[in-house]
């Protein structure tokens, strides 16, 4: 807020008892920061009330005094629990409308999975008499927008209140479909204006580190805003850029951007774009038409598991093996009792072994093998906590690469070395196979 | 809050620019929620503010004047931005003082760490004059407790801030070790009580359902409270006794109401007490001295990830394999290629015989077997999206079971496949084995 005051003044109301008793997280109001975000703007503050009348009246007229827009999430369901469409006609002084077109889709969704529709339903379609309804496809709920008119010292403030349900799927799709253009809409009438956004992925600084490196180009380009974004153990860093004139120039302009801050950061940027990194692992592969498989120690089937949470991975997913223990290094992938006995399970050549076992047996173009020590226990001073090997076979090569990452718990730890993992994958598919 | 007011009024004010802007999730708000709840209490409110004095100011007013207690969260670094003592005290009206034994701790943990301590750091120990200071032990930033007289139509209100570092870890911290047992001594005070809980754990009924049949001990017991948590795809059962007198007979009336519960919910329990599905499935291998492989299909990996999420778990996993294609089906499990062919990949006969391939070829006691459809491909009108069979092998049976899950979506059906397989585990090895 100190650096880029928004344009608009926009604050979000959560309502709900389990919100505040332990039960949910709210994820909307970090989510909708988050989109706005991209938009340039920024939330000036959030609240949280619970399925209480006196309290969300208030509130409402606290937020509405203070903002131009106001996000309300919940308190649209069917029950009497439910009653925000109420608290907002009661804090403008109006009554509530029967909807006929919201309530003709909700019918006509129950219709469709032949369940006859409860009465209490109904209740969904009572809006705000001045509120406009907003469809909603991913449910019965419609969501709506509430003008008001205050009264201010210096004249009359106009601003709307836009009501969501508060499931996340449903409260995104009416964000996503209605809220955000309309914001988009209204800041190119105050001034016309682009936003270009460029997307670094990196893996292996941490974020005050990254931020160093970025501070020249930060502070020699006043029009681009850096945003770090922690999705352990990744950093993602956005430059958001806002111009005017020709668009294919400002695409240039951010495309050399984008080339700087990449070279500033160095090469701990595995990735440009928005895909994760399992996404481009599998893309790589395609591309190079080479099946994967892993096999995996102190990850204990992580890496297998991030491949295969991508629909479709099969074509190019054969599997793996979780070779915890080493008779299981050696009856499934291989790997000889004599160089277990002499190195050690967590050493490069039981790391290489393993890789070219699961290559060889399973069948694959390629196999990504991790061994290591992910704690609390098993480190020694040789090979303390967060000491990890990473095996790689192709049909033409093997690698090893040894890796000491900070203890930070051993979630952490297993989570640094499928990252890992994957980043070697793709750095070597990416590179002359 | 409908149901059950609490006897004391508590809010949680969150300061924080990254808190609004999409970078970062506050968990502390749903924690502080949760750990409430177990003393029976609950938030009546929780906002977000950026780093922006005037908004922080009008925020801590406006809550002081609403609150017996009121909890911030962030804002007690040592940068500029970090600006809630300051805030506080003028919110209070009064100044800032250098708190002696707060910066003493400081510097003795910064010495221990033979690192130079910042100038900076030195603004950590300014605090609102008339606060008291909490020791933090996970931190440089001390907590603080500054309390408040509010002039009230009725008369003099007083209330207190408890101020505490937004890092979740050093937060929780001094919520556990100061806040809540104040409130309990609070409370205490008030009318003594005990406070007794019991957790039973479900896998298979939602919520709504759960909640139905618990509703006539719920309406008989008005002393016990019934909370509900859902850790997808498990729901969390929480009974919280509120009562006086003797604490054996609290004790045992607590265990019958635990009981009841469970013979009310059936055999969706799966579990009473705190532990995770994994964690008391290893208890339950190394009660029966038995070791663990996996054979996953649709799961990917998932299971032998959460198995081996537990720290010590290398007793008695000893991995598994990842059989995505059907080659490695047939190459690392011994599943025959006519099987295959006659029963198609999911199917009873190909479960079982991964299952009986995991245990022979990697040398475990027992071993579960995964093969489904997770989508959103692959699905057929004989075989839709959310069919899954599950194999077991022991050295004196095997068992197939087949789940037909709702088609949620694929993270959410192979999260509910994985958290099967794992019950399926536990209740062959507390059977008869």
């Amino acid at each position: 807020m100190s650096t880029s005051p928004s344009t608009l003044r926009i604050e979000s109301l959560a309502i709900g008892d389990e919100l505040l008793d332990g039960r949910v997280q709210d994820s909307n109001t970090k989510n909708l920061g988050d989109a706005l975000s991209v938009l340039g703007l920024e939330l000036q503050g959030a609240r949280t009330v619970p399925d209480d009348r006196a309290l969300i009246i208030a509130a409402l007229q606290e937020a509405v005094a203070r903002a131009d827009v106001v996000v309300t999430s919940g308190g649209l369901g069917p029950t009497s629990d439910d009653v925000t469409a109420e608290c907002i006609a009661a804090a403008k002084g109006e009554g509530l409308r029967f909807d006929e077109p919201a309530f003709a889709r909700m019918s006509a969704m129950f219709a469709a999975r032949e369940i006859p529709m409860p009465e209490s339903n109904r209740r969904q379609a009572m809006l705000p008499s001045s509120s406009s309804s907003l469809e909603n496809q991913m449910g019965t709920a419609p969501g709506f927008i509430t003008p008001f008119a205050v009264q201010m010292a210096g004249g009359a403030h106009t601003m709307e209140v836009w009501s969501f349900p508060g499931v996340p799927r449903e409260y995104e799709h009416l964000r996503d479909t209605f809220l955000l253009p309309a914001l988009q809409a209204r800041l190119a009438a105050g001034a016309p204006r682009l936003l270009v956004r460029r997307t670094l992925r990196c893996l292996g600084l941490a974020e005050s580190a990254i931020g160093e490196r970025l501070g020249p180009l930060e502070r020699d380009n006043p029009d681009v805003r850096v945003q770090y974004r922690a999705a352990f153990p990744e950093i993602v860093v956005r430059l958001v850029l806002t111009a005017q004139g020709d668009v294919a120039a400002v695409e240039a302009r951010a495309d050399a951007l984008c080339a700087a801050a990449h070279a500033a950061i160095g090469k701990s940027v595995w990735g440009v774009g928005d895909d994760p990194l399992e996404v481009r692992v599998l893309a790589a592969l395609r591309r190079n038409q080479l099946s994967v498989a892993t096999a995996e120690s102190c990850t204990g089937g992580l890496i297998a598991k991030r491949l295969t949470d991508v629909a479709g991975s099969s074509d190019v997913v054969l599997g793996g093996v979780v070779s915890y223990a080493n008779t299981v290094k050696t009856a499934a992938l291989g790997v000889s009792a004599a160089t277990l006995e002499k190195h050690g399970a967590v050493s490069a050549p039981v790391a290489v072994a393993m890789a070219q076992g699961a290559r060889e047996r399973l069948g694959a173009g390629v196999a990504i093998a991790v061994t290591g020590i992910a704690g609390p226990g098993g480190g020694s001073a040789d090979k303390p906590v967060g000491t990890v090997w990473f095996g790689l076979s192709t049909s033409t090569s093997t690698t090893s690469v040894l890796k000491k990452f900070p203890d930070f718990g051993r979630e952490r730890v297993r989570e640094m070395a499928a990252a890992t993992a994957l980043r070697l994958l793709l750095d070597a598919l990416d590179g002359a196979m």
